[in-house]
């Protein structure tokens, strides 16, 4: 098995609710998505898609706990602002605030916002990950 | 927020049960790791983090639902028999088959097996995602 991955899906109870709040932060589902079934957002390789949470449970063959389940997403920025912007952000659009903004212990600065379906995005600036051109983590 | 991920962070229970599992699948946890701390693998632009599930909920500020959560993965191949090999390779390592390979509604191939954590990976072939040289889906 290739050291990859390809596709992270995201069970939802709203679908078009969570397009309007991921298109609130500025993401645009692709083309391909199909209204009313699953959208699609192209993160450069990386898909993320929205998708029924009851669905998704049945389709991965898993019970769902309803609630978290162990699984957080992060998004890396250049500067601290960036962070705190993102979040305020987040939180205009419907988003729970679960960390605000603050250095970390690792050296680095981060905060944590919650969306409208309980999935966690930690928004970070960790000096040890510089972003390429493409945003993507470097790991030296 | 610009429209990318760059770090996935599964929660597990136990940490080098968990670098064994993606271990014998053939993922390599990079140097920056921290020995019975955290493992990263880095995915080619997006890393994959492996850390305590229950300081992952303190730190995400979400109350840990004990089960599935909503989140499921899938790494994209370009032949069904690359599935079935995935997937019996991911058993053995000690994964639950969650669904067999077999045909897809949507015109392709896929499977899902469970890691030791609980968090379902789809293994499929999909022909409207054709697969770039570095393994990343191209949507069109």
């Amino acid at each position: 098995m290739d050291q990859r991955i390809t596709l992270v899906t995201l069970g939802v109870r709203d679908l078009s609710r969570s397009i309007a709040f991921y298109g609130a932060l500025g993401w645009r589902a692709h083309p391909s998505s199909v209204e009313g079934e699953v959208a699609f957002f192209d993160t450069g390789g990386l898909v993320v898609g929205l998708w029924s949470r009851d669905q998704l449970a049945e389709d991965s063959g898993v019970d769902d706990g309803g609630g978290w389940g162990g699984v957080t997403l992060a998004h890396n920025v250049d500067e601290a602002e960036q962070v705190d912007v993102i979040l305020s952000g987040a939180v205009a659009a419907g988003a729970r605030l679960a960390r605000a903004g603050a250095p970390t212990p690792w050296g680095g600065y981060s905060g944590v916002f919650v969306d409208p379906d309980g999935h966690p995005w930690e928004i970070a600036v960790n000096p040890g990950w510089p972003l390429d051109e493409a945003g993507r983590p470097q790991l030296g």
